[in-house]
């Protein structure tokens, strides 16, 4: 994209919160042109000495970016048989290059650096954005980007930057800005800004998304906005792409729609994307195959066909960012190595307009200063790696064959490790749909689960009677790490004597116990606000990535096994008590605790 | 100390921000306990799947904790001369451990955790903080810690926990906040409070640090308080020891008399302790030599003669934070890796009342999360290392005498290393204060850096007739890693002429200029309020800590030179305009942009 030939992008610094527009950059930074005088002594800096730093190296055995298999037809090319799995990366003490954008070694990474980040590292990452991810961001100058320390800490940077809190006790009604987001919706979103006494303003979804029209959709809720309430909210957090819980993703022609009423309320677009490259077209083909109904968007599509390409084509097949469509620059996107990497790097990235960009850094210098040391190393090294001096990677340039193995995966090989994700995640996903799918009706009393002799279709016992009744239902999801499953509490049996509230969290209990041992998310961890609750009750949130590949369809079957199983009860002895159930359950504190994830 | 004797931290929940207290502990975390459950599939978690990770190992080459020489006569001990100086680091993808207190691995590290940080790493923390470094802290129970992601995350995490922001065209000048500070002060501090309207008020200081009483001291400044500029302050920002300009290093007889004022004005202490390992016992002794004076508290004291020891010679010879002395759990109190490892790690901990870490901890599951495990794994393993079930240091329980270099430094090492890097920067000191000492007066033109004719005693000419000008003057630090030194332009001969604010900022810029070659910190940059701009331009900040200990003495003769110069200048040409002066000293942007640190 020819970013000259568009307009630029809209001041809205009217959105900073009072805090964000007092933020002033650090005089200090006036010296840093001095630092470059030939032989300087710099008396003015607050460095310790890089020869204290105990690590004399860091290194690393990692994948190959090709260790995981691709769905692409075109990638006939792997690993040749007999080469290592495994690679080695080093990161030196000291590299001989003067050039910071290609230094990766521990006298740099280890030492205090800026806000922006390793420049290593962050300037592969404003490549990889702004070349190969959003190639197409509609105006002059194209984004920024910052690195941060993961989605959570963007997120909450983006919300310090652009909400002042607002206290009952001390505020006017009038000054309490808002946030719209999703009906079901990631807790800890809600959790960074409700302490901040900001509205929660959900919006109505189907299987793709939010809907912009229709009742409860973006333009109901803004159009028919009451201001006893507050502000019209000013800001929206969205999960795009297999949202968290639902799995939805959220099409183009939706977007501009959306987009197109942003821009007439004027609201900033907090884009969550942690799943962008867990994208799934085989979704919606497999879902209408069982079903019976026509597919949508089964063949995946070029979305950069009309603009710049990403250069790559599987991030030209995904669905892009509302970057894509944000003429204004309005759209502030969270990005993060969590689900690409690991979690436990705690690294990411916002983009957005430099404007925006600029604000965020002034906010990073008094927080978290720059992502660890550590992990920006490791990345660099794992992606760029060592590099001479004319840009060449320094073992592909190098003659010496048995120095392959040190090459770094470059570009090429991060999407292409991307795209062996993908495709890992993407089998899970079709292996649980696939039984879900099958298993979602209880059909006469089950004979197939069931040795017992069969009842008699005019028996009395309403759990023997039904042909077919359908005990959950689901839409297969188009991205992420997670089936949003509804629970069809309505049919059950014994719905009249307990009441669907006591008997979805009787089921809950049920499908913990031998032998379907099987925790389900519950919904109502989802639900961001009170009035919400119930609905978000009848649903349970699976996640189908944390488990081995091999058993997925194993756990599968059992919890649909504990479903048909519940379906049958005819009561809920040993259900009542959650401690009781759980102390039958023996529950150990033995295992690691490593928190829910998202 | 018993803790069981003493009575409880009081409750400060008043000082929580309205945020800080509407925070709610994450729901989800009710699940953790079906976590547990023997053979259970978890459906509900957002983990990604550990395998997906693209590291195998993680390693690393190290120092062993004795590589630098400690000043301690008892420390005879040094590594067996053939012995490597370094040793190598192992994270393994999985560690066979099932206790999670000693288990380093990435499977572990790299996935998502919780708030509290990677079980080893918060364990060794908590251990070190209450057993070691501060063995007494005199309330019930003891303080609780909270990793960050360094001191200014750490600060900044406080601030948000304790303050709510004020907006002058929002909110009435009786709802402003106030922060106490020393009158000289880290910046990035500042900037971190000022955007939230804060009002920032500095207490005078003397070569220890902030005064209690006395013209500008604390008690002066609360109970002379203008309650029209807001409200009495309710927190303190203050460095104790090595004091970040001045060097200085407050005492427990001025602790106590401070802490007393605190607890009868209720206000909470943000103790900033970047260097608190690095003390220098020489320096009073070295300064009284120097200038004739009686030395006072030359002797390294026992400070924990009459509590617990902290089982270290070391670190009981050191002056002991404010936590030692506060019976009211009113101490908040910022540590971080950045000097002891690196500033890189982007590593520290808070260390406060259960209560304060409480509600830390609430923020950081919708901030940071926790630091990244890639710093957290590999400052594990440096120190605490993998270790077998029973308790041993694997290689150290191992028979192997080969690998034995692979023991990890444990709290041994950990704090020998420390002492180490204390010595280190303790001779940087010493060498660069020597020669401030010797060359801060200009004596009789000074024939020994002149060969020109010595002019005569009556000569008419200003900058030649005085026998002894005092150029600069300075205390020498006591910690840290910086000398504070206030020039005395009021002897300089082309006083009346350039006045002295022409005089500073023309020296400061001669002092770049060949052969002298030295950026010094301004003053200024140091000023927390316009008010003290004037007096804070007198000074330089002089950090001895950055360069190699070889080049501290020619770096500060070239200082000095450049002193004796300026004051035989008979103008300021080539000096009058920023610019111009440094393009002439062809500066270049080619070196490592590394920041300012702090």
């Amino acid at each position: 994209m020819v970013y000259s030939t568009l307009s630029p992008p809209l001041d809205l610094s009217h959105h900073f919160s009072s805090v964000t527009k007092r933020r002033e950059a650090s005089e200090t930074k006036s010296l840093y042109k001095y630092f470059f005088i030939p032989g300087i002594a710099n008396l003015a800096g607050g460095l310790p000495n890089a020869s204290y730093f105990p690590y004399d190296t860091l290194e690393a055995t990692v994948a190959h970016p090709r260790r995981f298999p691709a769905t692409s037809d075109k990638d006939q090319i792997k690993p040749p048989s007999g080469s290592p799995s495994t690679e080695r990366r080093i990161v030196p003490k000291e590299s001989p290059t003067t050039n910071l954008l290609k230094k990766i070694d521990l006298t740099t990474a280890l030492q205090y650096g800026t806000a922006e980040g390793l420049p290593v590292m962050a300037d592969f990452i404003r490549q990889f954005t702004r070349n190969h991810l959003h190639p197409n961001v509609p105006y002059a100058g194209g984004p920024n980007t910052l690195l941060t320390c993961g989605a959570t800490d963007g997120f909450s940077k983006a919300i310090e930057t652009f909400t002042n809190p607002w206290d009952p006790r001390r505020d006017w009604i009038s000054q309490r800005e808002g946030i719209l987001c999703e009906e079901f919706v990631y807790m800890n979103a809600i959790q960074t800004v409700k302490p901040r006494g900001l509205n929660i303003v959900p919006v109505a979804i189907d299987a793709q998304g939010m809907l912009a029209h229709g009742k409860g959709g973006l333009a109901d809720v803004l159009e028919n906005w009451d201001f006893r309430k507050g502000r019209l909210p000013h800001l929206m957090y969205t999960i795009t792409i297999g949202q968290n819980p639902t799995g939805g993703t959220l099409s183009v022609e939706r977007r501009r729609e959306i987009y197109a009423l942003c821009r007439q309320f004027d609201i900033i677009i907090i884009e969550d994307d942690p799943y962008w490259n867990l994208q799934y077209p085989s979704a919606t083909a497999m879902e209408a195959g069982f079903r019976g109904s026509d597919a949508v968007d089964v063949i995946p599509r070029n979305y950069n066909a009309h603009g710049r390409s990403s250069g790559y084509d599987f991030l030209d097949s995904l669905v892009p960012s509302y970057l894509s469509v944000d003429t204004d620059g309005r759209v502030v996107r969270l990005d993060t190595f969590s689900k690409t990497i690991a979690p436990g790097c705690r690294l990411g990235w916002i983009t957005a307009q430099p404007a925006v960009i600029e604000r965020l850094t002034r906010l990073t210098e008094t927080s978290t200063q720059q992502p660890s040391g550590f992990v920006q190393a490791m990345v660099a090294e794992l992606i760029v790696g060592q590099q001479s001096e004319d840009g060449q990677n320094a073992a592909g340039a190098s003659k010496n064959k048995s120095r392959k193995s040190e090459q770094a995966w470059q570009m090429d090989g991060w999407v292409r490790w991307l795209e062996g994700l993908r495709a890992g995640y993407e089998q899970r996903m079709q292996t649980m749909c696939t039984i879900l799918e099958e298993g979602k009706y209880l059909i006469d009393s089950d004979s197939a689960w069931d040795d017992a002799p069969q009842p008699m279709a005019d028996d009395e016992n309403a759990w023997e009677v039904l042909d077919k009744m359908q005990m959950y239902e689901f839409s297969w999801p188009t991205g992420g790490m997670f089936v949003w499953v509804k629970v069809c509490i309505e049919t059950h049996p014994l719905l009249e004597k307990y009441g669907s509230e006591r008997l979805i969290q009787a089921l809950w209990l049920h499908l913990m116990q031998k032998p379907y041992l099987c925790l389900s998310g519950p919904g109502t961890m989802f639900a961001p606000t009170q009035e919400l609750l119930g609905r978000a009750q009848g649903y349970y949130r699976l996640c189908f990535a944390a488990m081995p590949a091999e058993d997925v369809s194993g756990i599968t079957r059992r919890l649909v096994d504990g479903f048909r199983a519940f379906w049958q009860r005819k009561n809920l002895d040993g259900l009542d008590d959650e401690e009781v159930a759980l102390s039958r359950l023996q529950a150990k504190g033995s295992g690691n605790l490593l928190g829910l994830g998202c």
